[in-house]
């Protein structure tokens, strides 16, 4: 699609992997002198501008983000990066920024779509959502010199100091922390948890959190927490069918769930007999007085925002090594009673 | 902020109100015919060109559509246009268009954003939500000779026959009518409505579908059409208090409702008691069993598409008479049973 070079055709004309090319432009150090010369000269050759779109950032050519939207959703806990959207797209504004939407299938045509808006220069930087381990967008986009901020770490060995990207995220971990800790301090004494299946960086993160808060109450067995816990996919329906399988063995007093989804078909099913703790403080847990975890959207786009304008323009190679990297921003505990809710 | 002529231009060189421009752009015919050489000759001696963000859509020179997108709420009902825009941003890549969202704080900053971003080229079109009777949104972009679609009717005296613009809207009507038509042929015979102050053109609409329904079934005086329905603020509180004042003093024997936030909070105050029917069918509704009338907002995203894109190319002058110049999409009752949410 794209009339201009890339890093590809770099590799190509160089004989070497596009790790290679990566390295000489972001770790020249690294390369040995005949390869990294060689690079470099096939660099020149093409007219290859790896930091372009970086500089269009500052100089704000296009004055927009891009940014991906998913098809629509029934889902309780889908509205939350709905709700970033609002906040990004108002903060962004402030700053003379826009955002472009767009769509695609799965992440590879998400690295088409940026190939796109790329070559038409219609954005100046992506905001990514919904990272995970190895994802092969961030690693296009380090490639091909793009501006990006993801909303979640990259979710690698070590997120905090050795970030391969600029990040904001909210601490799941701490948030489950909270809403443990602050069952236990309420009396409860078997807190249960209801999470996704491992791996999962952000469901792992959370129940580290749940696991860490009872430890710090006192000795806990590995069986004991297995025993206490469900893994199950998200859902309304799912967490009930988890709660009834706690109640009937697990022996817990008190359950905190990795999403509000999870967290209301537990209340429901538990029958109001034991507290319930969801995450994500949807409207749906702000209409039924159930407790929640919110993640502080505003802050979560203020970082991005931030990241992306202030003086790394988004590209790691671009900031200084002391210089803050992410933003782990703390999630609050929204501690409500429920309604009750009669069947018709 | 614009170095083009605008409509303002030519009526201060010719001497002439904005609305008499307009009218020798669109309707000569009704324009005195030395007037009217008068404001062609401003527009020749200006290089005014009303029609060209229409003929930028018809050759797609920016493929991109402007919507505004608002704070984020933590209100239930507030999730439809979000799912509007899930619906646009998709069905809109298929035809190779993206969408572009920016904020505005009222309707005359977001006529400001219109200027901006067509003096910028940004946009071909401009899609328009929340509609209201005399939006000066849409006379702008009439005046201005800018394509847009409207998510919502212009609320006028003859929306349907005289439309003064493209629109798509939900049949409000239809689906309150639907609901009642539907509690009525379960044997209630009292059925109540909690809805919106008047003058809401949604409001009012969706008010007159309820009270049609409960007229084909039998004699309903106005009293007792008064007696049986509030008129509140959205929210669930706001449902609640009027779901007991209707159980204290109307004799209801069930309750439709203009939204979920309201059907909630009447739902909760009810313990039960009798059946509630919200509308939006949010993911509040879906998880509790609370029944509610669905917008197709696929259909509403289809339809914006069809008429941007069509032989209009969202310019109302450009139709033939006979055309179609809206889309008035019923929505879908959807009856569920409640689920039993005891406090805790």
């Amino acid at each position: 699609m794209s009339a201009l070079p890339t890093i590809h055709d770099v590799a190509r004309v160089a004989g070497v992997s596009r790790q290679t090319v990566s390295n000489v432009l972001n770790t020249p150090a690294i390369v040995r002198p005949d390869t990294r010369a060689r690079v470099q000269s096939a660099i020149a050759e093409l007219g290859y501008r790896p930091h372009e779109s970086a500089r269009r950032l500052r100089t704000r050519k296009s004055s927009t983000l891009g940014i991906r939207i998913d098809p629509m959703t029934d889902g309780i806990s889908g509205s939350v990066l709905d709700r970033f959207l609002h906040a990004l797209t108002e903060q962004a504004a402030r700053q003379g920024l826009r955002v472009m939407l767009f769509t695609a299938t799965d992440p590879h045509d998400e690295i088409a779509q940026f190939a796109r808006l790329r070559d038409a220069a219609d954005v100046d930087a992506f905001v990514l959502t919904s990272t995970f381990h190895g994802d092969p967008r961030t690693q296009w986009l380090i490639e091909n010199g793009q501006s990006f901020v993801t909303f979640g770490r990259p979710w690698g060995i070590d997120d905090m100091n050795d970030p391969q990207h600029l990040w904001v995220d909210v601490d799941g971990w701490f948030g489950l922390h909270e809403a443990t800790a602050a069952l236990l301090a309420q009396g409860h004494r078997r807190v249960g948890y209801i999470g996704w299946p491992s791996p999962s960086g952000t469901g792992d993160d959370r129940r580290r959190g749940w696991r860490d808060a009872l430890r710090e109450h006192g000795p806990v067995s590995d069986d004991e927490l297995a025993a206490m816990s469900r893994a199950v996919e998200d859902g309304v329906t799912q967490g009930g069918a988890a709660m009834r399988e706690l109640l009937a063995t697990g022996d817990v007093d008190a359950v905190v769930c990795a999403s509000d989804s999870l967290a209301l078909g537990a209340l429901i099913a538990s029958g109001g007999r034991i507290p319930v703790v969801g995450y994500d403080n949807t409207p749906v847990a702000a209409a039924l007085g159930l407790s929640s975890v919110e993640q502080p959207l505003d802050e979560v786009a203020a970082g991005v925002l931030d990241l992306l304008t202030g003086v790394h323009g988004g590209r790691l190679g671009d900031a200084p090594a002391h210089d803050p990297r992410h933003r782990l921003v703390r999630p609050r505990l929204i501690l409500r009673t429920p309604e009750r809710i009669p069947a018709q």
